[in-house]
C-alpha cells in the first residue's frame, strides 16, 4: 500500500531537479516518507532526495521500492497546473504508479514500474572548510558568465574571504566576485581559501530546477567535491559533484 | 466584382483554422457571402467555412470562384495587427486577389489566383447520438495529456454520461474526465455511451486556431467521424474527421 | 592608457548594431572619444560609429588602436543588465581589453586584442535628393512585409512624395506606403522621385539593434547607396548600403 497526496508544484520541482541528472530512480517509500539516492550515468554526480511524510497532505505507506522512468514522470508533471493537488498511488497488481490530478477535470496518468532495485547508495559524510549561502539566481547568473569562455568553471574562496566563480578560455576569461556586502549572499562561513574546478554542464543541470529566490547551501574545499543543498517545501534535495582533475 | 471589408483579426483566424488542414482552397463568393469546403490531402478531414455577408462591414459581390494558396494568405494575415481593417478585392484583369490593410501606413498585398475549381463538396448530414459543448482550451489541454502517451486518442462517452479523452501507450496511459460539474463543460447532450478513436495530429490541427474561450460543439458516436463546430465572429467553421480503424 | 565608463545598455546597443554586419573592428580611441569604421566581409555595407567623450561618465585616453572580436564582445554585453555601469580598460601589458560590470557582484571579463589595424576607411560624403525621418519600428515592420514575397526590396519616393517600401515576387507582391500623415513619419524632405533596390537581409541586419522608437534618418536617391543614421544616447551610428544592380 502506498498512497500520498502532495501539491503538484512541489513534486514537479523535485522531479525536474532530479531528472536533469538521472534517467531512472528508485523511490524507497516507507511510513516516514520517500527517499531516493542516485548517481548520474557517468558517476560524476550524486543526487539525494528526502521527502518526509509531513510534506504530504495525506500519506499512507508500507515499505516499497518504486522504480520509475524520470523522463515519463517529468512529462506528466509538466502537464500539472501549479494549484493542483497530486495523488500518487501504487497499483501493486498491475505494477504501475498512478498519478491523479484533480481540478476542473479529473486526470489520471499511469506509468509502468521499472525493476530498479534500491541502490543502498549512501551520501558520503564529508566535512567542508567553507560554506556559501547564496540565492540560486545569483549563482546561476555567475555560471552563465563562466559559460561564455569555457565548459568548466572554478569555484574559489579567496584569501580575503570572497566567493569567486572563475573561468578561463584560450583568449578570454570571466570572473564573478561575491562578498559579504552582496545582497545575494546570505552567509559566508569561511575557514580557509580554496579552489575546485567543475564541469559547467553538471552545475547547470544541478541548478536548472531552482527558482531565483531559492537559497543554495554550497559547501566547498580545495579539490573536493562540491555539495549543493536546497529545500523544496519541506523536502530536501542534495547534490554532490566530483571535481575536475586539472592537469 | 468582389470587394469586402472585415476586421483583420477575424479573417486571420478563419485563415489560420483552415490552413492547418488544407493547402489551397476555393472561396465561392456571391451576394450572400463567402463559402468554402475542402478536404485535407489524405481525405481524412473536411473543413467547411461559411462567412455570411453580415460579417463584413462592406460587401459587394457577384458570383466568383476565388482559388488561393492558403499558406501565402496565412503569412500575409500574420502581418496584420488585431485592430486593423482588411479589404479584400478581386482584380479580375490581373487574376489576383488584393489584400489592403490600413493603419498608420497603407499596406497592399496581392496574391495570384489558383485555378482551384469549386469542388461541389458537400458536408454529409449525419445524425449524432451525443453532443459535447466544451471550452476549446479545456479540450486542447486534454489532447496535450493524451499526446504524452500516444499519437492517437479515443473520445468516449461513458455509461454514466462523462466525456473522456483517453490514450494508451505501450507502457503509460492517460485519461482526462469531464462531467456536468466541470466548469469547462457548457452542455452534455448524451443519449448513449460511445467511443471513437482519432489521429491526434488532426485533432490538434483542427483546434490549433481556437482561443481557449471559444465554445466547441463536438458531435460523437461509436466509430463515427467526429464533427467539431465553432464560431469566429459571425462566421461558422466546421470540421469532420474520420475515425481511426482499430485493429 | 585607456579607461572609460559608460552605461552598459548604450554600449551593448552599439556593439549589437555593429556586430550584425562586421566580425571584428578596430576602435580608434583618443582624447576625444571612440571612433570606428568598418565594412562587412562582402564590401556591400559600411558601418561607422562615433562615441564622443561626453557620452562617458569617466573617460581618460591616449591614442590607441583597439582591435576586438565583436562576437566575443557581443556575448559579454549580452550578460550585462540594463542598469549596470560598464568600465572598459586597456591592459597594454597583457594586450587585453577588460570589461568590468558592477552590481550586486563585481564581474570582470577580459578579451584578447586582435591585430586589426586601423583601416583609414572614410565614409564617402554623398549628397542625397531625399531624406526620410521615420520611427525604426515602422521601417522594420515594412521590411517584414517585404520579406514575405522576396529577398530584396525597393525603397521608393513616389512622384507625389510618398515613401514606399516595395517588394515583388514571382506570384505575390507587397507594398507599404507612408506619407506625411503617417504618425511614424517625422519628416519627409523630398526633392525628386527616386528608386533603389537593396538586399533585404542587409537592411534587416542594419536595423536589428534598433528600438521601435529610435528615429532613423534614411537618405535616398535613384540607384544610389542608402545611408541610414541614428543615435544611441550621445553616440552616432551610420550605415551605408550599396544598391542591388537590377538586370
Amino acid at each position: 500500500m502506498f498512497k500520498a497526496t502532495i501539491n503538484a508544484k512541489d513534486f514537479k520541482k523535485i522531479i525536474d531537479a532530479t531528472s536533469n541528472l538521472v534517467d531512472e530512480i528508485c523511490f524507497e517509500v516507507d511510513e516516514n516518507g520517500i527517499k531516493a539516492n542516485a548517481m548520474d550515468p557517468s558517476h560524476v554526480a550524486l543526487v539525494s532526495v528526502n521527502i518526509p511524510k509531513d510534506t504530504f497532505e495525506e500519506y499512507i505507506s508500507d515499505v516499497h521500492d518504486i522504480g520509475v522512468d524520470l523522463e515519463a514522470l517529468k512529462k506528466i508533471m509538466g502537464r500539472a497546473k501549479s494549484n493542483e493537488k497530486l495523488t500518487l498511488e501504487l497499483d501493486e497488481e498491475k505494477n504501475k504508479l498512478n498519478l491523479i490530478l484533480k481540478n476542473d477535470a479529473v486526470r489520471k496518468f499511469s506509468v509502468s514500474l521499472y525493476d530498479v532495485s534500491s541502490t543502498n547508495l549512501k551520501v558520503p559524510d564529508i566535512e567542508y572548510p567553507n560554506e556559501v549561502m547564496i540565492k540560486a539566481g545569483a549563482f546561476v547568473e555567475a555560471l552563465k558568465d563562466a559559460e561564455l569562455v569555457n565548459d568548466h568553471v572554478s569555484l574559489k574562496i579567496s584569501e580575503d574571504g570572497k566567493f569567486i566563480i572563475f573561468s578561463k578560455g584560450d583568449i578570454n576569461q570571466s570572473e564573478t566576485i561575491y562578498d559579504n556586502n552582496s545582497e545575494s549572499i546570505l552567509d559566508l562561513k569561511i575557514t580557509e581559501s580554496s579552489k575546485s574546478t567543475f564541469n559547467l554542464a553538471y552545475l547547470k543541470d544541478i541548478t536548472k530546477a531552482t527558482s531565483s529566490d531559492d537559497i543554495l547551501h554550497i559547501y566547498l574545499g580545495s579539490d573536493m567535491p562540491v555539495k549543493i543543498e536546497y529545500n523544496i517545501g519541506n523536502a530536501k534535495i542534495l547534490f554532490l559533484l566530483a571535481p575536475r582533475i586539472e592537469t
